[in-house]
């Protein structure tokens, strides 16, 4: 059994209202690679923000007071903590450097996704880059227009490198997904010697969004688009909302 | 770029003192899989486990006061509770069916990684399994012997399904390696802008425990072993103890 993992070549920095489906269709033909039914394509999440124009300038913030709050007790740029809020349905941790928050999309995360690094800025001006308003959707529209203009049938996944409780080191975990089990219920399976598996909800899209992690690297955006054959459980209609802990089920809030 | 991943095939059931050198060797050479320098194999604890005869008689095993009290507050098997305990640091959270503990590796997971299913029993004993003594250590050993064995230096991995905060699902994760940079620090690498990168510390073992998790499923013991090539990081002496965030630096605990 093989799963191959391809990096999409040659894919130059993306703008907004770039058409990433047509950026897809031209890498996929650069790389002699067939797209076929089933295969999974992830996509860097900064790449989606980007083409969807989630970038806000620095300069037009204005820090509320409670930004301006916040920033004194974490030490972070009070306008970039103006949007993070804007970003976040609660605040889970807050210490000098660090801002753990409840996205609104329900993910716990450092700064609400909201990143200054890696974003162009032409005019000369610092930009912020939130992460897409949907992901789901963005991925559901990735799906159905490459099924619509090439006629195959693929799961997508945008991943995002997060930091994690307990463990050292970010890790690519699934923020939207689309055609995939992201979370693959075995529940109730016997194993091999008829025991009834107990701790068997396996969060698929995140072990995908894992892998294709490795190959994307993170110092660069040349590799934000892999290609990956062979998952080895039959794809279905989901989305990343099934990895999401709700609140009063998760014991580490 | 490209990352392959390949189930080694026709791997029967560990049993305690199996070489798990000689059946990795036989099972590459059934798949046609010549080893080189710098390739990866993950394999899971389970079977590094029964290997190293990690095995636990139930009906053996008498609970202390301390166990019966865990376990009438958890709904546990008091026996089971007591091997966990034999294998626990510190308890971090105790709810109905749910103990999560500081494992003495010092990984948070539930039940210190003590595990019912799949355990086989042939003399009709039940039997529980705990992780590796040192799985740093075993996977040098693997390392080495194979080095010694086949001439080529690899990474090696042990991985186990581990539950996580805030998100549902298991996913793979590192309780060992060597020869691999566990945790991969990019941290002051300028990005294609010339900010500097704040959150770059990657977990790497985690993301390929997680690749390899994808190939082995869940239910079955068929395919405990990955082959990994294409890793796009030079490896380097490494373990797992990198990546465990040590508890005054974890606000989750």
């Amino acid at each position: 059994m093989q799963l191959t993992l391809t990096s999409l070549p040659n894919i130059s920095l993306i703008k907004p209202n770039d058409n990433l489906v047509e950026v897809i269709i031209k890498s996929l033909k650069e790389a002699a690679i067939e797209l076929r039914d089933d295969d999974v394509l992830v996509v860097a999440q900064k790449i989606v923000s980007k083409a969807e124009g989630r970038l806000v300038r620095l300069s037009a913030v204005t820090p509320s007071a409670r930004a301006l709050e916040i920033a004194a007790q974490t030490q972070k740029d009070a306008r970039q903590v103006e949007v993070i809020l804007s970003e976040t349905k609660e605040i889970v941790r807050m210490r000098t450097n660090s801002l753990i928050v409840e996205h609104r999309l329900g993910f716990v995360c450092a700064n609400a996704g909201v990143d200054r690094s890696n974003v162009e800025a032409p005019d000369g001006e610092e930009y912020l880059l939130m992460l897409p308003e949907n992901p789901d959707r963005s991925c559901a529209d990735i799906r159905e227009k490459l099924r619509a203009r090439v006629g195959v049938t693929v799961g997508v996944i945008i991943n995002d490198s997060h930091g994690r409780a307990w463990r050292s080191g970010t890790v690519g975990i699934a923020i939207g997904a689309a055609g995939v089990p992201a979370l693959l219920d075995l529940r109730g399976h016997p194993d091999l010697f008829n025991y009834t598996l107990h701790a068997t909800q396996v969060g698929l899209a995140d072990e995908l969004a894992a892998a294709a992690s490795l190959l994307m690297g993170q110092a660069d955006e040349g590799r934000p688009i892999i290609h990956i054959r062979g998952v080895p459980y039959p794809l279905r209609e989901g989305n990343a909302r099934e990895l999401i802990r709700v609140k009063e089920m998760d014991m580490f809030r």
